[in-house]
């Protein structure tokens, strides 16, 4: 078995394809990584992966899920045509914080611009910042450009945007391909959230230098991982960002920012508050499941019961697809159809005609009804993002572990302990958990951002799990938490529909607001600034 | 050759050695920049260098002008007797911001502690936070922890006092010796004050977590170079310090934030104020020397008549040996001596009895009146913290170039270009000029910071040329400007002595008293945080 052979397999086993945040596609989970205890003696072995990928569920998810919806609605808008986007490369540094001289090497990153609605550097219009998280920019295509919250109220605005593409992602790989970059111990090592948010910074520096748009206020946006980057960019390099919007960003995720994952948690409250008995009815089923598997022929059963495309291969394999399923809903659980209502609506509707595991099923076939069977094995997403995202999280984005409250879901026993061995297995070098929260802080954050910094609106939906290790409550004046109760996963900044719910106009008319609040006071500042310069 | 005599002649060309930052024996001027076009073709030649060290001038640029008076002051302090402080090591990690297999080896970082006043983590008292500037912590004797502004007002605060080294000086240099260190061409890339204050913020963490200190608030003091590094790090690292002393802090000193070098102005500026006819008997000397040194023996004319120990290869020798006299007074123009003003006494005393020349050998004498001969060679210290200094300006902290205003001194033609060819030549890499500013900001820093941060005293005094990059107006509420019109370079931070005019005096007691309000004011918002967690 070669390297690439190898390291694929080691992921699949830790799960860490499955566990991204992301925009759009992104997955959640670390509770397979208890699975990491057993690596070592099952390298080779087909040890079922655990999270199911979104695109697991077809179109289910629905709207604001993903990027593919988001594209999907941008290749009909005709309010903004591909041609207003241009495609640019910068010479990126590899290694911005240090000298080597391998460090002055430099790797062509991708940008998009769309200067349409710009109203110049004369005015001082603002310029809004994509700061693009684990994924490619677009595939090939400008399409992904015209969706989202910020680009469309460009014109509102007289913003010039900005779409930077995340170093390692897409077509802004250093040198060599993708496939080869990863394996490549150094160059992988500069593959990090200091590193790509210094890109941001460098980029974002000359195209203010080369459209001569100093005073132009820039506003950063992102999504998720996306988020946190757009926060801790406000946080590092206010001189270059007056603000940011960081949607569902878990920004205390990491480890010692919150005790625990409360990621299970949130999953569970959301089942529960559908319906009671739908909650009852999953909580009880693994041990259902455990029951028959350990049946003679009982994987068998399983496999049949469960319309499995191919007989599994314990029972891990199917509690991780059916777990995955109701993870991703909860994420997801955007309107107008709710996943999660949709899975306990049908888990409520087979009690009386069938027992636990028939009900169960009831609710996976709930996501999709036109599969005539379900592979458990499919939940795997390959490619750049994902074996991007694994080594991330291998390196530094290490999240809390251990949880607590009532859950539906089969307690999480990983530790960090089990974690580190995996990621040293697969990467030969251990992940340093605490790095995140020394450089970017976490902890405590109502407290210390209570008197320092400003401009960050935290917006969150609720329902979405990754929200317990998000802000909710407004730290200061300018540092804003904007949240509703029943929004999920990065639901305000991907594009509006006329059938959004009304609360979701109102938090994105806030979010607005907000930012042109931003603007409008900074014009002031600058006005009686370069007064008295 | 090799490389050692290689790098330490460009070095010395390049006046590499002369132009550093620092607490105490920092030095000034990059006018000799302006060799570096010779470099290439000089490169083992006895090119003189430019800027005379401190040392030279002997003790005449008295108390708070150098780490040595500070030294001499503390040994005779009984308040902290030596056996109060305890020199400890921490692992550090080479490299904070890659994940590089060798980014994980780590060195050992000196630091100190001095707990004698510390009212403890139960009541969250405070910790005051020396960083580290391009010296070694201390030469094997902790005599230099006993004097400082905030080491001696510990007891008011009730203050743990911990003294950190910046990485790669004294004994703090990676695995080997600073010899081995410097010269290896990827080790010293990581020789910067990014990874430096991410040493500070790994130390910090570290003592929190093992003293249970984690609601102690962190006061980090710093002076010049270390004053940017204190600003740096509150400005960074928010979440571990609470707020920071940057004593003489030019940080609007790097390529960008500023137009112009403005040192030269300033000490002009200080001479004319002690005396115009000073001033302009200083002005007009160069081309009185120049017109000498063009004449047949005319070399051996000025070394007779400036007492030269040594024949001088050439006027710029020893022109660069009389400014660096003046300018030094000026940085170091403090009570109770004011060298400015004893330099213009002796220039004016001449000037009934000698010519021109006459009249600047007066006031170099006055510097030092018991030497016998002057060595103008000797300006040039060696060492760790001279070799370190010299690789950090080549890399990253690059000044403004060109001047402007009225200056006494001859203007310094020196431009970027030439200054990157010689660092190109010295060390094979050129330096970033534009990454201070991007990573740190500065340009602008009055209506960046106006609504961005908090809790940081810009002291300066106006008699230092650096004081011309440092912040002058208040910012904010929190964020402010501390200066008087007579002092000098560090002056606030060296320690107290009974003689001390009374506005230095209250320059101190205003920094203390604005620490202490912040203090107060965290310890009210903790109060509050907790209640509400």
């Amino acid at each position: 078995m070669d390297w690439d052979d190898s390291i694929s397999l080691q992921r699949k086993e830790m799960n860490l394809d499955k566990y991204w945040f992301g925009v759009c596609h992104e997955l959640s989970n670390n509770k397979l990584v208890s699975l990491l205890s057993l690596i070592s003696s099952t390298i080779v072995s087909a040890k079922p992966y655990n999270i199911p990928s979104l695109g697991l569920s077809g179109g289910i998810f629905l709207k604001g899920g993903g990027t593919k919806t988001t594209k999907a609605a941008a290749q009909t808008n005709a309010e903004t045509p591909k041609n207003d986007y241009e495609i640019f490369f910068y010479n990126q540094t590899l290694d911005h914080f240090s000298y080597t001289p391998e460090s002055y090497t430099t790797f062509q990153q991708r940008y998009v611009i769309n200067s349409k609605h710009w109203g110049g550097a004369k005015e001082n219009a603002p310029i809004f910042v994509y700061l693009g998280a684990e994924d490619s920019l677009f595939d090939g295509d400008v399409a992904d450009m015209s969706g989202g919250l910020l680009t469309e109220n460009a014109p509102r605005f007289k913003a010039l945007l900005v779409y930077i593409e995340h170093r390692f992602y897409g077509k802004s790989v250093p040198f060599v391909s993708f496939q080869n970059a990863i394996k490549n111990a150094t160059l992988r090592g500069y593959f990090n959230s200091a590193q790509a948010i210094a890109d941001y910074a460098s980029v974002i520096t000359y195209l203010k230098e080369k459209f001569s748009a100093h005073y132009s206020p820039v506003i950063v946006i992102g999504g998720s991982y996306g988020g946190m980057l757009a926060t801790w960019f406000r946080l590092k390099y206010p001189h270059i960002a007056l603000g940011a919007l960081a949607s569902s960003a878990p920004v205390l995720f990491f480890h010692g920012a919150l005790p625990y994952n409360e990621y299970y948690a949130v999953v569970s409250k959301d089942f529960k508050q559908a319906s009671k008995s739908c909650f009852h009815t999953i909580k009880n089923s693994w041990s259902e499941i455990n029951k028959v598997a350990s049946q003679p022929n009982g994987l068998s059963i399983l496999s049949q019961r469960f319309k499995t495309c191919s007989p599994i291969n314990g029972s891990e394999e199917l509690k991780d697809f059916i777990s995955g399923i109701f993870m991703d809903a909860a994420q997801y659980n955007s309107p107008p159809k709710y996943p999660v209502t949709m899975i306990c609506r049908a888990i409520d509707r087979a009690s009386n005609t069938t027992d636990i595991l028939g009900r169960i099923f009831a609710g996976v076939v709930a996501t999709n009804k036109t599969k005539e069977c379900f592979d458990t094995r499919q939940n795997l997403t390959s490619g750049t993002e994902s074996d991007g995202y694994a080594w991330q999280r291998c390196s530094e984005l290490v999240g809390p572990f251990g949880e607590r409250g009532d859950t539906m879901l089969e307690r999480d026993n990983s530790t960090l302990s089990n974690f580190t061995n995996g990621c040293i297995n697969s990467y030969g070098v251990p992940p340093r958990p605490h790095w995140i929260t020394t450089y970017f802080g976490g902890k405590d954050i109502g407290l210390v951002l209570r008197r320092f910094g400003s401009n960050i609106i935290f917006s969150n939906g609720l329902k979405d799990p990754y929200s317990a290790s998000g802000v909710l409550k407004d730290i200061s004046d300018t540092i804003l938490a904007i949240h509703t109760v029943n929004g999920s996963h990065c639901l305000d900044i991907v594009g509006a529909s006329p059938n959004d719910p009304i609360w979701l106009v109102e938090q994105r008319k806030r979010e607005l607001d907000v930012i042109e609040g931003w603007i409008k006071t900074y014009y002031a500042d600058l006005s009686s600034f370069k007064k008295t310069k």
